[in-house]
């Protein structure tokens, strides 16, 4: 080989080292065991779809700019996903007479954005979607929601770091076609602006406006929107459906005692395809985590792009990179810990098929059990297992075999005894 | 939209529904709990490498044809992983010095390489992948074996219908060096040859070596080879470095009892990389599965890519496909049920708050708990549950209610008792 290749991972993606590995799996582990207390069932889809299926959603910035898409070796034209909805709807689009209604379903997979690196945001990133399909009343965002909280819950998240904030695009319908009367150009532009308020700033997001020639008063009524609370919404709730629903919404919330929820006129969500609720969960503790830990909405006419009838769906893709950021914050990742619970040493080469042996029965007891597979120094074996949190050792050596015994040392505590294999068995198991 | 767009995912992929994915992660959970308790971590690496990574092993069939790659918006050559050792190296090459040898690794993933769609072989697929790093003795190669038929433990495969089939590439080695005096450019083709013996069969084997212009003695040398047993490795042991790994390596299986191993001269593995043991598996009990159910060996010039020492490194990567395939062959495969343990239906939309706050009771106790969602006819929910396979039914009517009672219906005897909520939650649980 004449050039030595790097040994860095792809800009914006990352090797994952078994210690970050824990990390993720409690991430994922706890998406995945919460969606399971709530009957949602796991499913899957390819990693690379046609392209067509993303560009059907047109003035969709994902599709444009941050798609991996590319031709095949065969000439067909294929990206990889950069986000689930698309692939879901083609599945359900695929079987939908062999569906029970509703489906409750849930995945966690890679996704591939072409984007600028920063905190919270990676080129590869790990996403949960978990949807609702086929119920069309609000008690689809209220399982979410409960879903939501009983998940912050699990991580121990304390109740004043996080919120989810929620809206409706029909309540942005109605401003946008019947108090500014907007032409569809516009409404576009507007809409992406009042998406980046909190970003821009009161300043910086009026001088936008005007640049888009919007009245004074167009401007003055965007403003008022943006700072209206769900009181204001009943003196519109019998002209606009999203009012009415946000009011509902929010009642039935109250009677489950769902907390950390408010209504914010200015979640948007950049997608295409959103109808009616639309939600961002965000970290209010701290100013580490500026991005949406995840984003979600309702989304109706999901099936329309493959000729299909409507199918009511609500659902949300919650981030792992945000995640696993604003539980850093705040000291909420367990400590990381292997999952082995005994380390057998090997003094002699000699002895490799009696430890075998023992580490065999410990494993059909169901203890994790890793064993020396080289005579190396007693020292370094005893530092490996230290270095990797393995808070058991079994010594075992010619002394102890023909004692009939073994030595178990605890690794927190450096005690170590001489006992039986049942005893020690017993102690590793308790 | 003009035009519909297809329900079909793209070609050589599968889309998985929820009773598929129980099958799935059937067979993922068996590989992942069953490496933990070896001692085994989890790692990850990312989907796109620069292409050079999977350039740089040449001579590669993966790389010059059967790749995913292309370039991004920035102008970096990529490519979608085909296989996870390249990506692996880089990982291990680029913290050297922070890594405590050895290193026992182990990552679940997807691949993807273009080529025909059939049985046992798709363009997107999932393998385990399973290495032991800093091990330059046969214990490698043991700790791997134990794993392997561990995992055919935990599957219930029968003995007589699966064996691991074994080879070194050093004794293939001295076949083409010592024996056959050929040259590189016949090396590669009469090996690929061998690799595909079995396949072949005798007769086109053979006039394929005549066309290689190899002479009749070559050829016969060739034959034999292949005919060899373990006995006739003993008379070579003194020459070859490969016939007396093998040797002791079988000796030391048998020490260990390990079972379903043979010695096979036609094992080749087609990857460059390979130094020293290399094994596949076969489906030995019917004709159903011609395809290896993994593959593996020893790649000790692991780190020479990167310009690094010798690391010594054994390890396989287990397919996803041919595996549910082989424990189809088998009925093998747990009948798939849902990890829903009871279902609540609604019979007015007024009780929806009260079930809710039931359901969250029984999730707080560890039950996994769907509810309905609309009040819907009883029939239809009932037949829900019952086509999801949920074990039990809660069924709460204002009756039930106002006598402070639950309705408990038992799915598979079709039994149902009144019974108070505690009665009914031990009953669940037990």
């Amino acid at each position: 080989m004449e050039n030595k290749l790097s040994t860095s991972p792809y800009k914006g993606t990352t090797d994952t080292y078994p210690e970050d590995m824990l990390t993720n799996n409690y991430i994922f582990d706890t998406w995945k065991s919460v969606a399971q207390r709530f009957g949602f069932e796991e499913y899957d889809t390819p990693l690379i779809e046609e392209t067509a299926l993303y560009i059907a959603k047109s003035g969709d910035e994902i599709a444009s700019t941050q798609l991996y898409n590319f031709v095949d070796k065969g000439g067909r034209e294929i990206a990889i996903r950069p986000e689930m909805t698309p692939s879901l709807a083609r599945m359900i689009a695929a079987k939908k007479n062999d569906l029970t209604l509703p489906l409750k379903w849930f995945n966690i997979g890679k996704y591939y954005r072409y984007e600028k690196p920063q905190r919270g945001r990676r080129r590869e990133f790990i996403q949960l979607n978990i949807d609702i399909l086929g119920i069309p009343t609000l008690e689809a965002e209220l399982e979410i929601f409960q879903y939501i909280l009983a998940v912050m819950e699990e991580f121990k998240a304390p109740k004043e770091t996080y919120e989810i904030r929620v809206n409706s695009r029909y309540l942005l319908d109605y401003l946008f076609e019947e108090i500014l009367r907007l032409s569809e150009e516009k409404k576009a532009k507007v809409g992406r602006a009042i998406d980046n308020y909190t970003k821009l700033g009161k300043e910086a997001f009026v001088e936008y406006l005007k640049e888009l020639e919007l009245t004074e008063k167009q401007i003055n009524s965007i403003l008022e929107f943006l700072n209206s609370t769900l009181e204001d919404l009943k003196k519109i709730a019998d002209k606009s459906d999203g009012a009415k629903q946000l009011i509902e919404l929010f009642a039935k919330a109250e009677e489950l005692g769902l907390t950390n929820i408010r209504f914010e006129p200015s979640i948007m969500r950049g997608l295409a395809y959103y109808t009616g609720t639309v939600i961002e969960m965000f970290d209010i503790g701290s100013k580490e985590n500026p991005r949406a830990l995840f984003g979600g909405g309702r989304y109706d006419d999901l099936l329309s792009m493959f000729g299909q009838e409507e199918l009511p769906a609500f659902g949300i893709g919650w981030g792992d990179t945000t995640t696993r950021d604003y539980l850093e914050t705040y000291g909420l990742i367990p400590e990381t810990k292997t999952d082995t619970k005994v380390f057998l040493p090997l003094f002699d080469i000699k002895l490799y098929a009696y430890i075998q042996k023992i580490a065999k029965g410990l494993r059909t007891k169901g203890i994790n059990t890793e064993t020396q597979l080289t005579a190396i120094k007693f020292g370094n074996q005893l530092k490996y297992a230290s270095k990797k949190n393995i808070p058991w050792v079994m010594i075992i050596g010619e002394d102890e075999i023909n004692a009939k015994k073994v030595q178990l040392k605890n690794m927190e505590t450096g005690e170590q005894n001489l006992v039986t294999l049942e005893e020690a068995i017993e102690t590793i198991k308790s």
